[in-house]
């Protein structure tokens, strides 16, 4: 892709390729909503670095600020660059602490190149780990599932913790913290093979394949003695399920709702809410920006985790900017299995 | 009713009537499921009372406990009578604490003469207010109010505080404590008359009638600047409702979803849960029975309001133990305005 940067005469601007949002959806993604632009862009001044971007981080959090609503924080805005965490490496800077090769972390989403200030670039260490963490384990992913466990939901030695949408980057960290935690651990998951992964190499107790029976019934049958915390990506089917079987005081945090951000289609919403009442069940929705100040504390040790092999970080990873749209689509429904990357 | 007291000749036992719980309604209550038993009883030995009640008390979560379910504290029995709060006067005692005359609050329900322990009974104080009140605003519904404001929604001074189904017993009470909280207070309920009355007797700021109109745009309409907190009687459409209108941060308190307690119709289940996710909600399910110990803290509270006529407590009566099941069904369908009580 390094073939469309090109440099004018003085080396003062160059041409870089940015993945728009061209429309909002109306169900399903397609390819109308985004647009592959070019664009020229000024070189780095004081104070700013140009980033070639290695990896964009797909995430499912960007289907649903790709809508309008405006019961979320600011919507994803039509005619600018998707933008989302990626990491790269710094390709001109006049700042000495960000070096010409050196690896960061930021914001700026779905492009090749990026022009940002240095203040909103984070260094991050691409000798201990593959750089790509940092969009995962050691990313919002990873302190996603830290936070909604250890501070949402409280959990607890002994719990029997159930995660929904197990496969995917948030919910198999989830689980793995689950393990870590002292918790039995069921995930759900959309096929076989994601489920025995669960089991065989993340250490779940027990893993579920949604696709193959009504979740309520096979949820049941993981969880005879109930389940004291549920780590929801999914909701409805699953939330209802989660009610049925829960036990007492049980408490939930809710991360996303994965099943209703891309489709067209009118899903059943969520009947059992008697449990909630029954049950004394407390029900937390979270974002994990709202957790940001601790990332300092909580990175060291999901870093140690995967250092000492305890937590497994698997990437799915598509190459090409021209592919994010596909990539992003694919995650939302059940494609990746772990974190959706996309190699740019 | 007195004429259905038969003593027997040597006045060791006599006949009191209950309402017997017959079958386990499907869908909606009808006569079938009740029936009135003459029973002979036993007359009080020591450390037991003989009650003739005077009132007793008909209240929502009874539909839920004649249901089988397994997720529930105990189901009623079939072939029992219907448990329940109860307040009468002493006719026959041993014990010197409670002599005969004297008014107690007990949980032996649906009948017109109870023999229970004296342990189980609680002396009353009928001077001060009604006797029934402590069936309603000094019993089981003000507690219930009390606690799910305080307790587990956290009201604040200066919240904005949604109340469904503000007609009742719980609701009415839960709507004056918000404004004696200092709370801004909205509140549904089935009539324009119902609505009247909120805003009129009992200070609430603004009063929805739910069946004129969908609740989410009526609640939208009354709530221009969001709820903070939800105490939520009703379940699905009004929760679903109160989703939509939410602050960041809102806190629920989920005390019944009497929505689904008596029909036979399948009710849509709530479609909007990622508003959970997007305002970070908490939604905390309660009962009352949890807070018990905290009764003796909160009672004497609840008394001042309603001596300084800050709290006013409303009563529907029907008259009769064969009135209490219809009074039970016209409940469970908005035929009450306050608590709904049966004069045995």
């Amino acid at each position: 892709m390094n073939d469309v940067v090109t440099e004018d005469v003085d080396g003062s601007q160059f041409v870089a390729r940015e993945v728009h949002l061209a429309s909002r959806p109306d169900g399903p993604i397609n390819s109308s909503n985004f647009e592959i632009v070019e664009r020229t862009v000024a070189r780095s001044g004081p104070g700013s670095l140009v980033v070639r971007n290695e990896y964009i981080s797909v995430d499912p959090y960007m289907r649903r600020r790709m809508d309008g609503s405006s019961s979320y924080i600011s919507p994803f805005q039509i005619g600018a660059a998707m933008p989302g965490a990626a990491v790269g490496r710094v390709t001109d800077s006049v700042d000495p602490d960000f070096p010409v090769g050196s690896w960061v972390l930021h914001d700026y989403g779905w492009r090749d190149y990026a022009v940002l200030p240095a203040k909103r670039a984070t260094k991050i260490d691409a000798e201990t780990v593959p750089p790509s963490y940092y969009l995962g384990v050691l990313g919002i992913s990873g302190v996603t599932a830290y936070v909604g466990l250890r501070e949402v939901a409280g959990l607890r030695r002994g719990d029997t913790l159930f995660v929904s949408g197990a496969g995917g980057a948030v919910g198999s960290i989830a689980g793995q913290i689950g393990r870590l935690c002292g918790a039995h651990v069921i995930g759900s998951a959309g096929s076989d093979a994601k489920c025995q992964w669960l089991v065989d190499d993340l250490g779940f107790d027990k893993a579920i394949n949604y696709r193959s029976g009504p979740i309520a019934d096979s949820l049941a049958a993981a969880a005879p003695n109930g389940i004291d915390v549920y780590f929801d990506n999914v909701g409805f089917d699953h939330l209802e399920a989660a009610l049925q079987v829960a036990n007492n005081s049980a408490r939930f945090a809710i991360c996303g709702t994965v099943a209703d951000y891309d489709t067209a289609e009118d899903i059943a919403g969520v009947r059992n809410i008697f449990e909630i009442v029954a049950k004394r069940i407390t029900i937390r929705g979270f974002l994990v920006a709202d957790y940001w100040d601790r990332v300092s504390q909580i990175l060291p040790e999901l870093l140690q985790w995967v250092k000492d092999g305890d937590l497994v970080a698997r990437e799915t990873v598509v190459t090409g900017l021209d592919e994010a749209t596909s990539a992003l689509s694919s995650m939302l429904h059940g494609g990746n299995v772990g974190k959706m990357l996309v190699k740019v």
